[in-house]
């Protein structure tokens, strides 16, 4: 028996063969929920909630996994629970897995479907000598009496294309309209797909969706090509001022092409395309210069939403395709943050909220009384293992979460491998409980401990040691590495308290604190909290909303008016430049001492 | 002493330096006058009329060869008068030479300077550190504060280009602005230009135009190199079917680019084409495809005007650029036809006028009461030299006027060179001579005559014989050439006629006839009456304005209100098929017959 699964809020449809488990269909289909052991349900981090349909009844396993409030919120291991029919699933933020599937998770917002693109299907008169009317003017008549518009403009490469799909497809065709121009052309009953790109520093994320319905077609991810020339934003600057730009703009189309072209079997299809992304990777993708961008005063080539025509980009979606582009704040808070504002609905809340989006570069912006006012802080590579003695990505055999209890350390790994480094949560988590265990104090300086030791380059904290190790060595956290996240920690809380500051607020006032990106999804609060890097509010008034850029690239694609909202939010946020700010220093210094 | 000259209606000057004479000043800036003496003041054929300026005084050649009328004209020959200041000089139709210089002239309307690209200069403040104001907003605010411009969308390759001109052209930057689009940024003071395109079958002419002021700078020809794929409209529509339809485009887009490129140290600065062309050429230059215009209906993939990025098409023009193509109207009358009736002032004359393009396709026209009827008739090549045993082109050694006496045959020869063969004028005049001196009958039978001989197909009439030729064998003409040319008369003459018959009329109420094209220009509109290809009109009712298509391509350029009048007579026209309409056949078979 085969059941069709629907994953929210991926919206993603997986077909699931006889005996499979929700966990496994998941797996065949590319989505990499979490999971320490493995599929055994025992980690229990697999959970799901089903939404509608029918599962096995709860196993045992089950039952010693989640707790009797996760089982009367319909919570199940996805590992255990076996469709017995068509199923609806939601999968929380927290159930996503970090490896090297990306994740494709976002807060959806619900939207009117209202494309950029407008299909019509026309029934064309057949040309004669009596009246041989030419194949444009034949359609653009059609278009005027049938369907009442005015006039409209062709592209080139539909009228190259027009007079053999009149002739080859019959009197049925369908035309795609954008903005008073006609873009495309094909037999009425080929598929319409428009592109949702959320192109990040580290990974590139892309939703196939059909404009005819809004529903998801697929979804997929790679990395961003461009980590060759560069792990961070600055470098990638450095790389293109060299002469690497038409280069790194190259590698991010050719991959671009390459996800398109497994992810449906005709590039023609797709007829729009809207992409988000910080400044420099948008920059980069358009062939921009990013010299200005990469030194004071940090300005972009442009910052307003733009249309820009596939072909002119090399991207080898349908001829007359666009790419729309959200617009930008400043030099260092881009699209990606505007569609991330826009996604979790920051904009329109008339609460005070504190948006963050934690990355080498985090933005941070305050919402509150309407007004958005925003910062870009140094965060420094180290929250995501870079520039960290044995830092890792999120990748299998990362560790993830660490806690030390008085036996030793409990670590989780990524795929429950044998531990080969740590990633930014774990990073995160070492340094929290240091400093929970009083294993380090207020200054972040490591005390007497019997996992703390003398090293090549001071003190180090061991994580684990070789025996355990799946490279045979030890793995630490040095006084070094600490020393990272205290000033990535301290960048951040300098921005945040800078906001407060500006708006003349406490952060008790703080409704509601959004932390958005792959990286943000996965820390743990609590540690966040522990250190000083986040404001010690209540767990409750935090919300992981995963990759809201992809969202907000996927909204700009089905609807019009978030387009207008996207340039609304660009135009009325206000930048402040975090450097210029008087106390900044003093801030930032205070920031570096632990709670 | 340098004098400048302004040669009219080309709208070129030219420097002429001591003691040159206008002839001379002419040639060194490319601009070939009719010559067959070289220069000498022999042949009378270089006439101009000196508008302004003082200039030597009348030569006794120049005395020998210009009657009383003439002189008190104003006429004066080109190869005998000096500049004894800065002059300007009309130079009549029947002085421009038809040998390998092309023909550049036209009947210019007076225009209002209104180009669809308008520039402004703008005055941009510093981006600092405190206002990191992006380039393309700072552009944009200051358009819409200092020009009073709604919001504009920048173009790509402008967006790449923005911040280099920024930072090193210094705040006065030029931005050109076409519909709402920004297409150029550049320093403020680099020229600003524009390209009018006459895309013949046979010849390209391109003139070049500064568009800040509508001055000409610079015109050119060239041979359109898709002759090597078939002389003719349909065998290039056949060679396109056969695959060679991308060649064909490059190789007009690469002879385009090469012309520019002559007439411009940097073809970045034009930033804006202008072409008109038959409706194949106009295809084939666009890439559309042709194999519904080579049969039966004969559609055009498209009519309207359009415009195309220049970048879309391969031309090496500023990367914003748009060609601009004017309107066709059927398939086999186009955009230069358009151009023709637009330039020549057909459009808006109150008159009957008929107006005729001949080629291998003649397009005819007939305006009356405000409207115009237009059909097409397959006059085939015999008129421009092909398809006829000793035919040529009009080039140097091509016999271009015969005139029939009781001495024998007087040939006019282009360049004055000995005969190598016969282009259409030349084989227009014989036939007309022939049936003139009675030596050919109705029929177009040639009868018994010292100069009338049995050749190896038929008979012949002997125009050169070898020791006058610069072959060394006899020139003569057929009675085969002569049923081409029978045929030919009778194709055009029968549209004409269909015309009449359409709208009611005889050919006396006729008010104008005017003759465009290259061809067009250089017949004795005598011997076009004497073989009946023309009514018989009074010789003053007949007007010869050259390249009028060219002309309407330049107006297109220069002001929108002429793109506005384009469009308008594309679809007010009204097209007959001709070869539908009732009685085509025995008009055709009446026609055949000479007067």
């Amino acid at each position: 028996m085969e059941h069709k699964i629907w994953f929210e809020p991926l919206g993603l449809r997986v077909t699931s063969s006889d005996g499979t488990t929700i966990f496994e269909a998941a797996r065949n289909a590319g989505i990499a929920l979490n999971s320490i052991c493995g599929g055994r349900g025992t980690c229990g981090q697999c959970r799901i909630r089903v939404l509608k349909g029918e599962v096995s009844p709860l196993s045992d396993r089950e039952k010693a996994n989640l707790n009797e409030d996760d089982i009367a919120d319909g919570l199940r291991l996805a590992c255990q629970a076996r469709p017995l029919s068509d199923l609806k699933v939601y999968v929380p933020p927290a159930s996503m897995a970090t490896g090297q599937k990306l994740q494709l998770l976002g807060t959806d917002e619900h939207s009117e479907l209202d494309p950029a693109v407008r299909e019509y299907e026309v029934h064309l008169p057949e040309p004669s000598l009596e009246n041989p009317l030419p194949d444009w003017e034949n359609m653009d008549e059609s278009l005027v009496k049938g369907a009442g518009l005015e006039r409209i403009r062709p592209d080139l490469p539909l009228l190259r294309h027009l007079p053999e799909v009149f002739r080859s497809s019959g009197p049925a065709v369908g035309i795609a309209i954008r903005n008073g121009e006609a873009i495309d052309v094909y037999p009425a009953d080929r598929p319409l797909l428009g592109a949702a790109v959320d192109l990040g520093t580290s990974k590139i994320a892309v939703h196939l969706v059909d404009l005819r319905t809004g529903e998801p077609v697929a979804a997929q991810g790679a990395t961003n090509p461009q980590v060759a020339y560069g792990e961070d934003v600055m470098s990638r600057i450095s790389s293109a001022m060299e002469g690497s730009g038409p280069e790194l703009r190259e590698s991010v189309t050719d991959t671009l092409n390459e996800i398109l072209g497994e992810m449906t079997t005709d590039l023609g299809q797709i007829v729009e395309m809207t992409l988000a992304g910080n400044t420099a990777m948008h920059h980069l993708f358009l062939g921009l210069p990013v010299r200005q961008l990469g030194q004071s005063p940090y300005v972009p080539a442009v910052c307003s939403s733009l249309d820009i025509r596939a072909r002119d980009l090399g991207l080898h979606i349908a001829p007359g395709a666009y790419v729309y582009l959200l617009p930008n704040i400043a030099g260092f808070v881009g699209s990606d943050h505007v569609a991330m504002l826009m996604a979790a609905g920051i904009w329109k809340s008339g609460d005070t909220v504190l948006g963050i989006d934690i990355g080498t570069n985090t933005e941070v912006s305050l919402a509150r009384e309407g007004a958005i006012v925003s910062l870009s802080c140094a965060s420094g590579p180290a929250l995501e293992g870079a520039h960290i003695r044995h830092g890792m990505k999120a990748a299998a055999g990362a560790i993830e979460s660490v806690k030390i209890t008085g036996k030793g350390v409990e670590l989780g790994v990524i795929d429950d491998a044998p531990p080969i480094g740590i990633c930014g949560s774990g990073i995160l988590d070492t340094v929290a409980e240091l400093r929970r265990n009083e294993i380090m104090d207020q200054r972040a300086r490591l005390h007497d401990h019997p996992l703390v030791r003398r090293g090549d380059n001071g003190r180090e904290f061991l994580i684990a040691n070789a025996d355990a190790s799946g490279t045979g060595k030890d793995i630490v956290l040095s006084q070094g590495d600490i020393a990272q996240v205290q000033l990535a920690k301290a960048a951040i809380r300098t921005g945040i308290n800078t906001l407060l500051h500006e708006a003349g607020i406490s952060e008790d006032e703080i409704e509601e604190v959004v932390i958005a990106g792959a990286f943000g999804s996965y820390i743990d609060v609590r540690s966040a909290i522990l250190i000083g890097m986040l404001p010690a509010l209540p767990l409750d008034k935090f919300r992981q909303v995963g990759n809201a850029a992809g969202v907000g690239a996927r909204l700009a694609l089905l609807s019009k008016k978030h387009r207008g909202v996207a340039l609304d939010i660009a135009r009325s946020v206000r930048y402040i430049e975090l450097a210029l700010h008087p106390g900044f220093e003093q801030e930032l210094s205070r920031s570096m001492l632990l709670p």
